[in-house]
């Protein structure tokens, strides 16, 4: 399949989606952004006996619902609903956002580097996207204060997709004050959550704040689509059922079986995890730090974005030359960078950083 | 919950998405367009071994796609995109038309009486739904001559939900010449195509068509959600692709192995199941007629859609006094009418006309 797919690249066409499907046992991909260890057991349990078949509810199975309530302070099942992954949680939230009949223009302010959906999901629901600057991958604060006032909405991703970094807490705290004094929505897409290396999450609250979350990263799901976003704006939160009902209607009532099967699953399934992700985080980053790349320390999710002087030429030629997988930092409004994911176990990562480390000698 | 649930409604919000979750064991529903039969068990077949977790394809599993490709003419398996049911396939290719670089205005044409998801699903996409002449539930073809120039694209539903109505073939030819000739793009929603009690279904073709599907109404597999739409024209299915890879992502992957599973069973489950819909419907058209009904002839689907003087009033009765769910025509643009659903075994059927008839006399 490898030599087949790779016939369907070319060097101008390096998007994320054209690697998909793209695989080989040669192959070591530090492309896709998906957990490689398998999910929790239980999640399977509930699949011999299964029988139903009928709708379910537009909002989600109740009995996730209120399961997920008990892991958010003033919740109850009513503050959430259940999706096709985080991806349709943000998409019904920015469509939402764009049809308030709100006085000031349509913008969406969002980070920059950025997961690359935000800017066409905003696009898609008729809105604008405003770039946040970074300074090493952290908000600056003085250029949200100067640009939030014009946007509607503002999209937080604490731990980040690209960057892997976590946000400053007197950071969010900040962005909490601001946007609920402006009346400005905050999406904040938490999905990463779980995967912190450096603190708690910090789950950012307020009147207009929609947090998105899923059950992929954590547990190891993402094939099954089932995300979720939490809002104790109620009106919101109807809202998002409404265009739901048209727009995808129920979500697959099994993925939602499996999930409400992880939400029983204890704690130390996650703390475990997160100790195979920290032995792998260490790896890649002194290893790349060893072969000179110039990148910002992960603090949480499972990626790196160094600095590549040519980047496209290293992302085509690790790829035809040496079979390694790597994402364009342009995709993610990053230009001159490249990113890693380290969804790996430790011996593919090591054969990767010795690919690397040959291309360089070779160059 | 039937109680509890009652307490929910009002006389002044019969919308359908009011009666989901209402249950009780004296109710009679007449409501959901959901089979009540169960899915060939083969369905299930793939659940106890299941193991895979990972991402699949956006476009959708390509041996599903195959499958597809064997039941559609000129056809290979680029030509499907698999969705969260029929919905999300009818809610992005909205998105994708009204995307598109067209000179006219943001119409879309629509049959009234709809499927009531149409005309807010063309709202959410930003375009204006146009009201198209039907006469008996079947189409105005100088209506439709007349209106569709100044259209981007018309919604075709047949068999219908609510009319239960089955288009003539001519007026079906004619729309494909005119459209194609106009470059109009066809939305041909064909769930129902395997519930036809007049003829065979007739395939809208051509190369603006889009035909959506779905896996629900043929083998009961509502809840799961899978969907798909075809078409012939290789740049609509990359947008649609397109907005699909971030605003859901791929289409729950188990939900996919379950469809690929019915893809391999017989035909004569699905003319098992038209004997038991047939014996239902002549049941419901004739009981209807007796008690003094004005309604089409049901030609396919599983609804009819009687004239009722007062219709709220008759909803609301039925509901609270005599514990039959019905919808209210209004939601299918067709005021002065209701929906039945007859997805009901015969003595249920027959229950639910006695209490119609007490009604009637009680009144």
């Amino acid at each position: 399949m490898g030599t087949c797919q790779k016939a369907k690249l070319n060097k101008q066409n390096l998007s994320p989606s054209a690697f998909i499907g793209v695989e080989g046992k040669d192959i070591i991909s530090f492309g896709s952004g998906q957990p490689d260890l398998a999910p929790p057991e239980e999640v399977y349990h509930i699949l011999p006996d299964y029988s139903d078949f009928k709708y379910g509810l537009i909002q989600g199975m109740e009995k996730l619902r209120y399961a997920l309530a008990q892991q958010y302070p003033n919740s109850t099942a009513d503050s959430f609903v259940i999706t096709n992954g985080a991806s349709e949680a943000l998409d019904l939230s920015l469509r939402v956002i764009s049809s308030l009949p709100v006085k000031n223009s349509k913008k969406v302010l969002i980070t920059q580097p950025y997961y690359y959906s935000y800017p066409l999901l905003v696009h898609y629901a008729g809105m604008e996207p405003v770039s946040l600057k970074t300074d090493r991958g952290h908000i600056d604060l003085d250029d949200f204060r100067k640009k939030v006032k014009d946007c509607r909405a503002v999209i937080i991703n604490s731990p980040s997709n690209p960057t892997g970094r976590v946000e400053v807490i007197d950071t969010l705290r900040e962005i909490e004050l601001i946007t609920s004094e402006l009346g400005v929505y905050v999406i904040s897409d938490e999905v990463y959550k779980d995967l912190i290396y450096v603190r708690e999450n910090y789950l950012i609250k307020g009147p207009h704040v929609v947090t998105i979350n899923s059950f992929s990263k954590t547990y190891a799901m993402c094939g099954f689509r089932v995300g979720y976003l939490w809002s104790l704006d109620t009106q919101f939160v109807q809202q998002v059922i409404d265009i739901k009902t048209h727009s995808s209607m129920n979500t697959n009532i099994l993925g939602q079986e499996m999930a409400f099967e992880v939400t029983k699953v204890p704690r130390r399934f996650i703390d475990d995890q997160l100790k195979i992700w920290q032995e792998r985080c260490n790896l890649i980053y002194s290893g790349l730090q060893n072969l000179g790349f110039d990148l910002w320390k992960p603090e949480g999710a499972f990626y790196v974005l160094p600095k590549v002087p040519i980047a496209k030429d290293f992302v085509w030629d690790m790829f035809t030359k040496h079979n390694i997988i790597t994402y364009l930092g342009d995709w993610f409004g990053s230009p001159g960078r490249v990113r890693f994911s380290y969804a790996l176990d430790v011996q593919k990562i090591e054969i990767g950083l010795e690919r690397i480390e040959k291309y360089l000698k070779t160059r």
